[in-house]
């Protein structure tokens, strides 16, 4: 028999696969001795085994349930469905990671009508329990049935103007039990039936929902963008209830060990005094900050702190936990490692380092690379920033500075993300549906809610900048109107900037600057630089560029594509010049202008490089994409070259492809025109010849793309070997160069050991492997590829994430051929993939020499490099 | 040292690579004791140092070749511009196969201005010795330095014009002179140089043109079409001159042991009396049948006929030889396997075979497949045939029928070709420059020359109906038109129809009819069954087309493809409105249209192939290949459909990819669409239930397009499953019904194990797994393969000879990691390289059950998997 269930005392912190990360943690806790209230968990395989079965819930796991609900009632005296003793639980699902897709909780489980009057009598605190009641209806109603909230919010609004009430806790025990019964009817209205009585009914309903909800589709977008398997399942948590709204003796509350959004060492976090769970990151009221308790609750506060700070010492991290006080006695209810914007996962990390806590590897290991992406972004310039007088200021719940044009719903964000624009989601308040609005939109900006509201914690998840519980504006979502203090109306398609480092909104377009690295980043960085082995290089253009890049600690440049340079304003002429040109003559003549541009070019960037080498791939894309595409466009260059529109258009027609990306480019573009790989010799040697003049030591590399076949090398090596030796000769100065190729083509991989012989290094470009390993065609799938995520067929994108089982395994063939055949071969990867952690994890494993990313990537590829070092043992 | 060059009394028959197939055959007649002209090969050894020294033949090449000039100058008693006693060589090219397209020959090496004064005294003969000379300078002129062969001609036609001479053989010995002197002026007009007098120089330059045309243009698209690799090399023959332009007792000609075309055991072939080598297959004079030699020099014949003999029982094959008579005295030139037509080789393989000369196994082996192809093209129609009459009857030159247009020059018939006509080619004589031209014409016609002649001999080759030397008709190049005798003109685009297996010319387009296997052709392939392991199946999407598979041989259906089905008038439509369909219920609407259609498709299908295995194939291509393209077309549906142009125009485009072969196409539909997959499982499986309701015992295998990933497999194969159980379960019926994938796409055989699982039989798409290997999109590659073919970047077009070192590696990973999932996973492939011989080859040797191909390949495939079997050992 398998053992689905597991009480709190039979588990541990590291079952978290099996009991997902709050199970886990609550048999944790329980064990080393902190209040937590007695329950057990439903484990992760039995929410697999519910999938397995066609979706149903077995009488194995239904049987092993019970007989926990029995223990507890052994333990606790209390029982299901007793009226005067009732056991009332809170179910709570539970992932091996966090996941706010999913259903959360539902509290107060085991109520009916009778349950109800008895436990008056016996609590003689009808409100309480007519409370406790009617949110147990809303939350069964809303987290297991998938009715509206706001259908029950309404009731309960109208039943308070009738009673000319705005609070919820100057509602009577009457009103509470009038909103009960109202709730009951709204249900019965929503679903044909009457409200649950049965509890083992309610229990079990609960319990299917937790597993369902494994799979809405908010829970898939949540794993798609947190790389979450959706093989792992969710457990669920059965505990016995405590009540934080049973008088002003109660209470719950939410906190850090130290603050999520800076890192400073100081206890961070919220409450509300007579509430439940839910009310406290729901915004529904303000809540006060944890440090107030101490004056309220001095004895709970200091039990608080004590337990905090043990909590965060056996688990080596900052905590993120979760209390109640019942009739002041305090609980807790949750504990995990807390989520943290990227500044404040590096001072914390450094902070516990410096205080002795971790050691360098583990403070390495504690930052998410992927997290790092929000230090590299930009900040507001501070000159622009003193001029300009905000318009409200909120909290500063997620850091970052986000301008954009404003949007009411998650919905009209996305759409307009789409189109291309930079965007802000403004809402009264965020829930689970916004996420992908959330995503698409540079930062979010809400009315109600504290600095551990929906909004503030998915923001601070994210990476966006997030102003929160900014009550000074107004919102009115229907009619799209956001309206100041001074009444100044800003609409949909209007300007904000939101400073989320300081809570100020901007009512313009504020100027951004780039990003630095300085302070803690910076030693935390030199410090991953020390364990990681795998190099970093950026890909890079322009001069431009290639300067972010050395500033973000590149060693290199893995990636400077020819063609970009090309698409300017005054470059585009010759090069339309180039393709149309009809005989080798023409095309020599445009070619002829086309290189002291991109001699210039390469001087500049090999002067901001110094001497770090530069990797030079030659021109790949089809041809046709630098032709003018419009007939307007066409008669200009028609004039321009002088021949006819007729001519012209055809011959633009000529050059368009079915199946462009496989089409004419890359080395195949030197074959039928080696005149451009002559070119591009020319511009490289010469601007390295001169550049090494000027006193530096360049060693270009020279990278021919899309190789298939050895003899597609050999063919454009020879050119550029021919024409490179003879302007060195003539030079009369030393120059060393090197030749290598691409690894984009799958047949390149299968005969990787064939062209090692040719070529001096390999540069993995995984975008092009990912797309003809696969078949997708990157700007065609990702309409078919959204079936896919939603039907489960993916978890992930692969031009995101590397496919290591597909993709992964040509890398892997093309690095063992290629080394068998060249011991020296030097390799790298110059795809996206290059900055995604776990595929540079992956990267570091197969024995690459590096990774090449976008600049504002480098830092992530750094950390991600040390991690892997440091997980592979390799330091 | 290497050994460049080898004397005839060094080498032998087996020596093919290094002294090319004329070189070694030369050694090994000498070798046997047939009168063979002293002389020595230059080795394909030294072509090849030729080309990595950068065109220059090495000191080390030139002191050998000039060492064994010495040795024949010493065995002869001759020497090199001696003016009396001069040695005088032929140099001919000769590679390890047989290439028209190479340099061929020039005679009489050695002359000059002195020897031949000298050479006059000597023999006494100056006409001989001047029409040598003028011979060899316009050999030397054409062949070595490629002047225009015309320039020369015109020179000698004026001349006989003035003298009112018209044949060759009525010019005197000062005519000669004369026409040497004039010969040597037009040399030297062109040449800016005098002709050269050195014969050492002679020599060189002749060798270095033979080694340079390994490289012409004509050489490489002949070898591309008969898939020999650059890489051989030529060798070169340099040998002792004998003379057939003596004088009456002297002659030249070509025969073959068995009659070529037909594969009659007979001596086949022709000669004239007082000729040079070239005269018999230049078509200038119409040479005599072989048989006539019997009556004028029956010694000579008799001689002849022994060695004739004597050869073929050497090489154990038909024979095509060379000889020479000088002075009464028989010369053998050449021998080598003969070229013949496909019914010929047939024929010729099981007489032998009863003959009791070869083995079973050897016959097999003496046929090429790709030669089957002439057998199994249509034939004209008798019943038409005999109510048309011809309107001239030249020699049946190459078997099988052919109607089109008529072209005058090989230019016109390849523009003619491209733009999708069928095509004759009417020259009057053709040459090695017509050769594409000649492949891109259906048949070919001309007025001059034999059963020997180039027109005839390449014709065979490549399979081309052929009539030659149809001298009944005028034709007039440059006016484009052809005259009978009756004077009815035929003009450029005009229709005929030849037929090479009676030389007859129909003045029309003639119905065809189909080729069927029978008589020798039928037994052989019988033959051939009984020899191969690997399965041949058809790749057949009508019942029309399963019929002529069975006739052809083929064991079942390996590739019903489905979408063909849906392109006919009266199918489009409801696929359309499926296709634009806005919602499921709209899409499943559309779809119950085409279910009856697809169900009679499939039961027509089964019903042809009996129990036979058929594979079918689910919706593959991209979705929009179904729309309209025009905007008159897209109206029409709009009005059919009931929405407006504006609506139907927005979603065709929509529908519109960047890169449609890696988009939303294959197993991809059916994860967004699932009820396309519903539907044609019930019309596979209603059908099979159908047919075997009326006794017949179909067990339909249904394949699963375009998987990448086992998780799209799982999830169609899913829906097929469920579909077909409960179909199957209602029919009360058992009904056995297999699921497989294809395996077309990189990544998939990746993780064929994965696959494996799920998958009960793959067949491999070679040609989509081609162009994602290589990243060659087919509908732009041919583009730029040209350029390929022209650099010798690429020998052969991938799509159509297996890349076995590419795709091949792919193929074997995907058969090694599929069985080793399940070991009885069934194995075919139905791309289009499952009829192309190499690639047969290749399938048998990596362990495939099956190949499948087009219905007319299908006895190709047959073949060829038994000559696999033999090579390979299996049998």
């Amino acid at each position: 028999m398998i053992k689905f269930v597991y009480a709190f005392t039979e588990g541990n912190k590291d079952m978290k696969e099996l009991l997902g990360g709050k199970g886990a943690n609550l048999a944790e806790m329980t064990s080393i001795g902190l209040p937590v209230p007695r329950g057990f968990t439903v484990t992760t395989e039995a929410c697999n085994k519910y999938y397995e079965d066609g979706k149903i819930i077995s009488e194995e796991v239904t049987n092993q349930i019970f007989e926990k609900i029995s223990e507890l009632e052994q333990v606790s005296g209390k029982k299901m469905g007793d009226s005067h003793n009732p056991l009332l639980v809170s179910v709570r699902s539970g992932s091996r990671a966090s996941m706010p897709g999913m259903m959360d909780t539902v509290l107060n489980l085991g109520l009916n009508d009778e349950v109800a009057k008895g436990f008056c009598e016996a609590t003689n605190n009808p409100r309480f329990v007519y409370d406790s009641y009617r949110r147990f209806i809303q939350m069964f109603a809303d987290v297991v049935k998938g009715y509206e909230k706001s259908s029950f919010e309404r009731i309960l609004d109208k039943y308070k103007e009738t009673k000319g009430i705005t609070q919820d806790l100057d509602l009577t025990a009457d009103d509470m039990n009038e909103v009960t019964i109202k709730f009951k009817e709204i249900y019965k209205e929503l679903s044909g039936e009457e409200f649950p009585q049965d509890p083992k009914t309610q229990l079990i309903e609960a319990v299917t929902a937790v597993f369902r909800s494994w799979n809405n589709e908010r829970a898939i977008i949540y794993r798609r963008m947190h790389d979450i398997p959706s093989s792992w399942g969710t457990a669920v948590n059965i505990q016995e209830m405590v009540y934080g709204n049973r008088g002003d003796n109660c209470g719950t509350g939410v906190a850090f060990t130290r603050n999520p959004a800076t890192g400073e060492n100081k206890l961070y976090g919220e409450y509300l005094i007579n509430a439940q769970g839910e009310d406290v990151v729901a915004g529904i009221r303000t809540p006060q900050p944890i440090s107030t308790l101490e004056e309220i609750m001095p004895d709970i506060y200091r039990q608080f702190e004590e337990n905090a700070k043990k909590l965060e010492l056996h688990y080596k991290d900052m905590q993120d936990m979760e209390f109640t006080i019942e009739d002041g006695k305090l609980f807790m209810l949750q504990t995990r490692n807390g989520k943290r914007t990227a500044a404040a996962a590096i001072k914390i990390a450094v902070d516990m380092l410096n205080e002795g806590m971790i050691t360098k590897e583990e403070a390495l290991l504690k930052v998410d690379p992927k997290q790092l992406d929000q230090l590299l972004h930009p900040a507001f310039d501070e000159e622009t920033l003193k001029r300009t007088k905000a318009i409200a200021q909120g909290l500063a719940a997620s850091p970052g500075a986000a301008t954009g044009k404003i949007y009411f719903n998650a919905q009209d964000v996305s759409e307009a993300a789409a189109r291309g624009e930079e965007t802000l989601l403004v809402r009264l308040e965020t829930s689970p549906e916004d996420i992908q609005g959330m995503n698409d939109a540079l930062g979010i900006l809400t009315m109600r809610g504290g600095m551990t509201s929906h909004a503030a914690v998915v923001a601070r998840g994210m990476g966006r900048c997030c102003v929160s519980g900014c009550g000074e504006l107004t919102i009115n979502e229907e009619m799209k109107t956001l309206t100041t203090r001074d009444g100044i109306v800003y609409r949909e398609g209007d300007y904000l900037s939101l400073d989320g480092s300081t809570g100020m909104v901007y009512g313009q377009q504020i100027k951004t600057v780039p990003p630095t690295i300085s302070g803690d980043f910076e030693s935390f960085m030199k410090m991953a630089d020390d364990f990681r082995t795998l190099g970093v290089r950026a890909n890079a253009d322009t001069p431009k560029d290639a300067l972010q890049a050395i500033q973000f600690g590149a060693e290199g440049i893995g990636l400077c594509r020819t063609e970009h340079m090309f698409f300017a304003e005054d470059r585009i002429f010759p090069m339309r010049q180039m393709i149309t040109a009809n005989t080798k003559e023409e095309r020599e003549a445009a070619l002829d202008k086309l290189l002291p541009i991109q001699r210039t070019d390469f001087e500049e960037i090999f002067k901001v490089m110094k001497n770090l080498p530069v990797t030079i791939r030659y021109l790949d894309p089809p041809l046709h994409e630098f032709l003018p595409h419009t007939d307007e466009e066409i008669q200009d260059l028609a004039n321009s070259l002088g021949i006819t529109f007729e001519v012209l258009k055809k011959r633009v027609e000529d050059a368009k492809e079915i199946n462009p990306m496989m089409g004419h480019r890359g080395c195949r573009l030197s074959i039928t025109y080696p005149e451009i790989a002559v070119m591009q010799t020319r511009a490289v040697i010469e601007a390295a010849i001169n550049v090494n003049r000027g006193g530096l030591n360049v060693k270009p590399e020279i990278m021919i793309p899309l190789v298939g076949d050895v003899k597609e090398l050999e063919y454009t090596k020879k050119i550029v070997v021919e024409t490179a030796d003879k302007i060195i000769k003539e030079s009369n100065i030393n120059l060393e160069y090197s030749v290598g190729t691409m690894m984009e083509v799958p047949r390149a991989v299968l005969v990787a050991d064939e062209i090692a012989k040719e070529a001096e290094f390999f540069s993995f470009g995984t975008n092009d492997l990912t797309q003809m390993a696969y078949g997708f065609s990157r700007d065609d799938a990702s309409k078919f590829l959204e079936d896919y995520y939603k039907k489960g067929v993916f978890d992930s994108d692969p031009f995101e994430k590397l496919d290591q089982k597909g993709v992964g395994k040509l890398v892997d063939i093309a690095v063992k051929l290629g080394r068998s055949a060249r011991p020296d071969l030097k390799l790298g990867i110059c795809g996206e993939h290059g900055g995604e952690p776990t595929s540079v994890e992956f990267f570091h494993n197969v024995g690459l020499d590096y990774v090449s990313c976008s600049p504002f990537r480098v830092p992530i590829a750094r950390l991600a490099a040390a991690q892997a070092a440091l997980k592979s043992g390799t330091r």
